[in-house]
């Protein structure tokens, strides 16, 4: 199957090198000037992993789009919209889109599904692939679950076979939007969690779990997916990766943000516990947890104060 | 209030140094010729904690009895039927027990509060206190969460104001069978993580994390409690310290089995995984994680080829 990878960074450059590996023609594309790009083509290798030679790398996304039947995407969610705009000029009514990002568009709350549809129309296919495991884990060969959904459950269906190898068992997922909601809130959860080992408060992790999990199950319901998605693969399967994983960018930007070390880069739950601020007040469902990550990190509140009001305030119901 | 408190090992030491800070007159009774007693009465510690002298030690059973209101108890699960037909010998219809262990009685798997009731009668109320926590984060000052439940709501809203402290905030549970079921089998999946550690293939946990409380709440709800329950503090919360805390026995001893090592003692969590044997066939409910514990540690299955077996095997629906 001819495949195509949009962006390579650390994310795309493993669903390059994986599809690759189980026995696709590959070609990874990265934008034109992209330092990512520059260095998988000196030295066919980048810090996470080496390229094969038969993993082709472009910076021509028509040539990239027009040569495959299924488009892989791992660029940052907030710049989907655009990038979807330029591949909606593109020849794409017959092919099948596989998002692997995890997020909300920062503003609207919109899924990052549903902006893709948005920008190119009602014709292509558009799946998302989410759920734990660490590039940095895959490539020591450690196999994970992952969890393949679509609005279609044919769609679905076709790509399990195509993704499916002993690195990688899939589940399908049959709530795209649960699934979607839930892949990008954990990135929040990790942000608290990262908070919580930055004041020594570790083992308060049990208690975010068991409550992160019940505000973001209240929210898909009252978006109208299935409370119950949260505590599959896509949400809960991935708390390992995200909440406890010294890998798990999130988790350390919110330690780091305690400790007053700075972070490279800004994490996505940043802009994930934005978005959610907007879905919680278009649905009318409280998310405690969101909401302190977002005052945290978006508004300066006292971060220790936060949290021990948080967890440990008067005692109450479950 | 008077508190004593039974058993007097790492847990029921906590109890008692706890019951004591926040302000209650407490006993703590060992079995006569008790190693741990004789330490605490030698040093006033042990090796987690410094007792204070105002925390009474003694081996008379009888007069802890019956000086005390309230009874903490904190022994091996698998003692409970025994030492609580000693106790029914006892005057104790106006004592209210709080069962601080979690397990499953081995052969019938029954849960400990149902012990306890078969052996005292109907006059005595009983109560449970489970979730998060390890006693050395406690005696660090770390605050945690925790749960109270019993089979009357009068006795849990009688007994949460009389433990609430600053270290520990209590919910109170609703559903006593879901919240004992839970509290006993993370021990299980507790195990499951150590194994999995053990074979390196910690990533997985996040997997495990999603099909163990899935499993578990098939058969809560099918016992006739609260499918949702295991998603609360009492199972789900208690994964933090149970499937990646290093002071988790239950993990350690998974983890040492898989690397060859002995462990020094037998964690709960095998008497636990061969009393949810019993419970899936009484009540025809497949519980594959809790299978795969059992077989390899009491049946010697190859444990990597049943891990993967179970994580890895083909793909389907979540």
């Amino acid at each position: 199957m001819n495949i195509s990878v949009l962006g390579c960074g650390r994310w795309g450059s493993f669903h390059a090198w994986y599809a690759d590996k189980i026995g696709h023609d590959v070609v990874l594309w990265g934008r034109p000037g992209s330092k990512n790009l520059a260095e998988l083509r000196d030295r066919h290798a980048n810090e996470y992993l080496q390229m094969p030679e038969s993993v082709e790398l472009s910076d021509d996304l028509s040539y990239a789009v027009e040569r495959a039947d299924i488009i892989i995407i791992s660029i940052g969610a907030q710049q989907l919209r655009s990038f979807a705009g330029q591949l909606a000029e593109l020849p794409i009514k017959n092919k099948t889109f596989v998002l692997c990002m995890k997020g909300l568009e920062i503003g609207t709350g919109k899924r990052l599904s549903v902006v893709m549809r948005e920008e190119v129309g009602p014709e292509p296919d558009i799946a998302v692939w989410v759920g734990p495991g660490h590039v940095q884990d895959f490539l020591k060969g450690i196999p994970n679950c992952m969890i393949l959904a679509s609005d279609s459950d044919e769609v679905t269906a076709r790509l399990v076979p195509i993704f499916h190898g002993p690195l990688i068992r899939f589940y399908y997922g049959k709530d795209l939007l649960g699934t979607e909601i839930g892949a990008a809130a954990k990135n929040v959860v990790g942000l608290a969690a990262g908070m919580l080992d930055g004041v020594h408060y570790g083992s308060l992790k049990g208690a975010l779990m068991a409550r992160g999990t019940k505000e973001l199950s209240r929210l898909i319901d009252a978006m109208g997916g299935d409370a119950m998605t949260v505590y599959g693969l896509s949400h809960l399967g991935d708390y390992e990766a995200t909440l406890f994983s010294p890998h798990s960018n999130n988790r350390r930007y919110g330690e780091n943000l305690m400790l007053g070390k700075p972070s490279t880069k800004l994490a996505e739950g940043v802009y994930t516990a934005e978005a959610l601020m907007a879905l919680s007040k278009e649905y009318n469902v409280e998310l405690p947890i969101s909401r302190s990550v977002y005052e945290i990190v978006c508004c300066h509140k006292e971060p220790k104060a936060e949290l021990e009001r948080l967890f440990l305030r008067s005692e109450k119901e479950e």
